[in-house]
């Protein structure tokens, strides 16, 4: 195995950082990485903005609710990013380019963008000794997010990524068992699917029951009811169209 | 530099194979990879397909137009899925998810999950020496595909993954300058960006004329232009809401 499937294989998200900063140089190795990711058509449709202000860290702790938004070696916003096309059309009279700028697809394609770059750069920061951990719940206000990032029209946040020196060690959580996630030809039905879902219960609850912290009762499926039977961050739906993506 | 970045950095689009084939442990050791990855809230809201049926390829291949659709080692097909989360919901009386399950923050959620799994796959195939390159031409025909890959409710196509043994070496391929994709603290205001968009544009135009294969004229700004000047793909947005995602 090389280093960099051994790398792929040993993520685990790090919620606890030394006091440890990291080089400007860290910070812009994992960018370079992050950019060299592949792009659709290359066009590049993201930014990625790196907080180093503290107050403003502070306030995305606000909207996150977890201590590793403010308390890591660098945090990096992750947005989808159309804004840049859109200007360059806006400064050409022969182009009109809005109804496809702002359809579905291209709402694919920034949030594809992105997500591609941001795992270059957790891997990268994972293959130098760090510890990186995404993070979703900055949409649990996106609409804050976006004022407190100044994002233009056709810019939104998709998600952060913290950085640093990990400070604890979690356990690896396991995986859906291959056969579930992998399919051959066609979609297998999900009746071919329920034994790896049931196995994989079974193994998350010795997994939860066992871990090093944090030992609960539970399962997969049982988190997922829980998680599903509660509508969340249904504000993200008017968002994204306000901003000018996916209204076509 | 550690290997992983160097793999990183040294990423370029494959799209001629050598006929040789991948064992079975390679091409399961490329999806294990792609389920290492972060999945929001343990979701792994995803299915990959291994197209093995060489008539299958043909028809994706009409779809794509790209002749490395159909002459390569391995295609991944990377879906969002929904799917085994309605149906485990579907299964309990006391549960109803749909408007959570179809809303646009879940949408965002499947297509962050299959993206951060497939850059994991694609980084492990290139580590071993393998070559890649994702196919979003394959939403050329999105209800084709669909249909093809006998997708339930809930399961969209998202893009391929091509993966063999490089039988070509093409140019590492420019990325806009840092300084427009990575900002501080808050947004860089477009004004702030040009130079570096004017930057690159003069360094595209270097590449094209100079590159060891398919020298043209060209800038970014002038494809971008092009690109954004045709709409493409609108029937991807119907698609997405008669498959259940983002209709909320």
């Amino acid at each position: 195995m090389n280093q960099t499937i051994e790398t792929i294989l040993n993520h685990r998200s790090i919620r606890k950082f030394k006091d440890e900063a990291l080089t400007k140089e860290q910070i812009h190795t994992i960018v370079k990485a992050a950019q060299q990711a592949s792009t659709s058509s290359n066009v590049m449709a993201y930014t990625i903005i790196g907080i180093t202000d503290n107050a403003l860290k502070e306030e995305l702790y606000k909207v996150s609710g977890h201590s590793h938004v403010k308390n890591n070696a660098h945090l990096y916003m992750f947005c989808g990013d159309l804004h840049r096309i859109y200007q360059l059309a806006n400064a050409d009279e022969k182009v009109t380019i809005a109804d496809n700028l702002e359809s579905t697809e291209q709402f694919i394609v920034a949030t594809i963008d992105a997500t591609l770059a941001a795992q270059n750069a957790a891997l990268a920061a994972e293959s130098m000794g760090l510890g990186i951990c995404y993070i979703g719940s900055l949409r649990n206000d996106i609409n804050r997010v976006n004022e407190l990032l100044e994002l233009p029209e056709h810019v939104i946040p998709l998600f952060g990524l913290v950085v640093g020196y990990p400070d604890h060690q979690p356990d690896i959580k396991p995986r859906l068992p291959l056969e579930a996630i992998y399919h051959e030809n066609k979609y297998s039905p999900f009746h071919e699917q329920q034994k790896h879902i049931e196995a994989y219960d079974n193994e998350m609850k010795q997994y939860y029951e066992t871990r090093s912290s944090n030992t609960k009762i539970d399962t997969w499926s049982d988190q997922m009811l829980r998680k599903f039977s509660e509508p969340t961050r249904m504000d993200v739906t008017p968002f994204v169209k306000q901003k000018g993506f996916n209204k076509k």
